[in-house]
Order: C-alpha cells, then structure tokens, then sequence
C-alpha cells in the first residue's frame, strides 16, 4: 500500500508527498501536529496541515530568515525568534560569533518536544547555551520587552490559528519597541502567487513603523508556490549596504553573500506590491 | 463532481490541480498531449503528463528564456526557438526591436495547432510576419544550419520522448555551428532539487563548447520545486557585462534589468552544480 499526504495550498491547488511512516497526530492546545516521514523529503513536520519544515528543504527558509538580518546588523549581539519552535533559525543564528544570547519563544511546546525527537539535526541547537527557550506567547513576550534585542526574526505560521496577531500593525509597533535604537527584525511573509494582499498589507504596515523595509525572496519546494517571500523592517542598517567584510564565510548550502544581494531584486509583480 | 490532476514529479512528490474542462486528450506522432482547464492557473498544457505552461504563470518562463540572452547579445536580429510551439517565447522574442526573424521549430504541429485554439495569449504570435514556423526536427535543424543565428534558445521537454536529441553534446556542438561568430545559447536546463546531474552534465557539456557558460534561475510554481535553471552558453558576449542602457523597457511582469543580473547569483547548492 502507498499512503500519500495531500496539502491543499489553495482551495485549487496542492502538492502531495508519499508517507512512510507516521510518528504523530496530535491535537495541541493549539493547533493539529502531524510528524512524518517522507519518501522525498525526509522527515517533515505539518501545523494544521500545513508543511513547516522538512529535513531534505529547510536550510533555505532557515538561513535565508537568519543570515540576512544578522549580516544587516553590524554587531547582533542579543537576537529573539518568535515562533521557531523546530529550532532551526536559532541553529543557524549560532553560527554568528557576536550572538551573544539567542532567546526562542514558542506558543506550541509540542512543537518544540516533538521536533527534538524527530529533527535533531534542526532542533539539536536549542540546547546550546546561549539559548534560552520560553514556551509562551511571542505577541506578550513582545509587548514586555523595551530595547533589548538587537535583531527579531518572526518565525510563525500562516495568519490562521495561533499566528493571527503576529500579523498586524500592533505587532509591529510592538517589535519596533522591544528592539534597541539601531535594531531591525525580519518576518516571513508568505508567497506572492495567492497570498497577494497579506504581503502588501503587512509591507504597508512595516513601512509605517520603520525607516527601512524590505522584501526579499527565496525558493522553498515545499512552501506554496515556491517561492518565499521575507519582509525586513529595520531601524537603521539597510540590508543592501552590508559591505564585504562583514560577511562571515558560513557553514550554508543556499545562503551567499551574493545571494544576500541578489534576494532583493524582486520579480516585477514582486515588486509591484511594494507599492513600486 | 471535483476532478483533481497530479503529475509525479518525482516517483515520491507530486502537485496536484482541479481541472475544470478537458479540452484535449490526444496521443500525437510524439507524445501524449492533454490541454485542460485549471481553476488555479487557468488552461493548461501538459505534454506526456508533465505540466508545460499554464495561463496564469507562463510569463515567468517565457519572459526569462528570452529577455535575458537577447539582452546579452548587442544586436540580435536572427533568433531561433528550438521547441516551444506554444508561442510564448516568440511572443516575448518579439518585443525586441532589433529582431528582423523569429523562427520556430517544433516537432510536434499537434502543439502549434492546439496552443493557437486554447492558448491564444500565448500563441497568438506565431502568426506575426516576422516569424517562420516549421514544423520539424529541432536536431535536424540545427544540423543543417550555418552561422545563421544570432540567438538560440531551446524550449524543450524533459529529456525523455522526442527531446532526449536536445540534452547531448553533439546537439551543444550543432548549435555552436549553427550560430554566428558572436552568438549565443539558452537552454530550459529543469530544476536543482530533483535532477541535479542533469544540470551538472549539461553544464559540463556547454562548458566544453563555449567560451561563457552561465547558469541562471527563475521561480516557475507549476514547474518540479519552483526553481527553474537556464543555461546560456555564448561565443562572446557575457551576461553579467550587459549595460544599463542595453535595456528595453519592456512590457513584463517578471523580468526587469535587476531580475537580469540576480538571476545569475545561485544558492550555493546550485552554484556546486556549475563545478565551482
């Protein structure tokens, strides 16, 4: 027997993957979680049936949500993940010598359980010790912090479930806040083939808080359409000005410094809903 | 009623669409042609199951096969299109001022004469005067020309059925014949995740018969992972050399001057391809 897994992206159109093994199918506190393993992906995690991370796939969204703001920065010494709970952003956010603490805090501590035991390779890095783990709400962690992090990378899920206040313009006043005076933060925010109107709008809010935003792209096979896109709002540095010598020569397999650039020449419909 | 397509991309993956009408379900002298009605993407052709251009997101793969090596050669006035009897890359072909011939050369009429009856913003330029359309063996036909072209670009299928001929060096070696002293080549090379020697066989194939060898990428949703690879093979003329004021202002949705240039920085998985 062949068991195969369908996402529906949009009411239309989907992808599907064949399942070997199913290791869990649990209803949280907070949303559906399923952790399988793929024929073509390895082991991958689903939030509401929702792909998430999948073991062949996840360095790109990882390193391009990390390496981008962290490079940005001049001297990221205190870094916060909202969301993130399978560990991988804090993986590649201790590759940065300067961090100097990296905080995780995750709504879902099923997520957080469940990707240490089933992706070691992604999660192994929350138990470095500069990491602290929080198993809270990210929008309340935000609203109590004042100047303290140097770089914030929102790490959630759609604007659907548990995710849908990391995706208004109090949050992003919120994150403005709990930055320092030279802080930047980055938030994914989806694709731009049938999610049009959230790109634009959270654009249009990160515009209003911050002196600089950005939008930049990766390609992730496994995320809706293929394409991904991440919004920058930053306080002060500008992602284009990072000069050579800042880049550290990082242990990647998609992240260069020419990608670095390169991310942000959008395709002109990209472009488009910039406002451009 | 809800009737759902998938194509395999590999034995393991696949994506999945609702097809709303069939129009055609036909076995040509060369492969199995379908042309469907999506509710995603609108009408779509497939060739022997595989997803060849789609309504709503065919400009990504036809501006980006075309806009990039005629912008590259100063003064393209002979093109050929080996392939691509939709139209589309003749379409964009012919934005181009400096473009005295287009010509097509497709295998398959079945793909002309059905593309024009259900693809007609794609097609309908096939019949402008400046373009020949042959309905013939793409190898031959290159075989049997000399110092003609000044831009090739080869829209094939995947290299099974009639297009197998079109990944090899003797095809690379023709081509380079086939074109003038200063000409240049695109070839459609699929994509990084799930045909990775492919890419790096043609790529080492190309290198052998031209002096500049670029490998170049675009997102294309409906295309296996999304990310799709280009390789241009050139006697002379380097993408990367191309000046600000070589540029058209071309009526496009997804390529621009910046597309043009970032296209050619590869995450580094891809880059590896290229032997560097």
């Amino acid at each position: 027997m062949s068991i195969w897994f369908t996402e529906k992206q949009t009411e239309h159109f989907g992808i599907t993957a064949r399942i070997t093994k199913t290791y869990v199918s649990e209803k949280t506190d907070y949303q559906q979680l399923d952790m399988v393993q793929t024929a073509e992906f390895g082991n991958m995690l689903l939030l509401d049936g929702m792909v998430m991370t999948t073991e062949k796939d996840e360095f790109v969204y990882h390193e391009m949500v990390a390496h981008v703001p962290l490079h940005t920065h001049p001297n990221p010494e205190h870094v916060l993940v909202v969301g993130g709970g399978d560990g991988g952003v804090i993986r590649e956010i201790l590759k940065h010598p300067e961090v100097k603490t990296a905080t995780l805090v995750e709504i879902d501590g099923k997520v957080i359980e469940y990707s240490k035991q089933y992706l070691p390779t992604i999660a192994g890095a929350l138990d470095d010790e500069r990491v602290t783990v929080k198993v809270a709400d990210g929008f309340m962690h935000i609203a109590e912090s004042d100047s303290v992090y140097d770089v914030i990378m929102v790490d959630s899920t759609e604007p659907v479930g548990p995710a849908v206040n990391l995706f208004t313009k109090g949050f992003y006043e919120g994150i403005s806040k709990a930055l320092k005076e030279d802080g930047l933060f980055v938030a994914q925010t989806d694709n731009p083939w049938f999610q049009k109107s959230l790109i634009k709008n959270a654009f249009q809010d990160i515009r209003e808080t911050f002196p600089v935003t950005k939008l930049y792209t990766a390609n992730i096979p496994t995320y809706p359409s293929g394409l991904w896109t991440f919004t920058m709002g930053s306080k002060k540095h500008d992602p284009l000005d990072v000069k050579d010598e800042r880049f550290h020569d990082l242990d990647t397999s998609y992240y260069t410094p020419a990608i670095h650039r390169a991310a942000f020449a959008l395709p002109k419909f990209v472009e488009e809903l910039t406002g451009k």
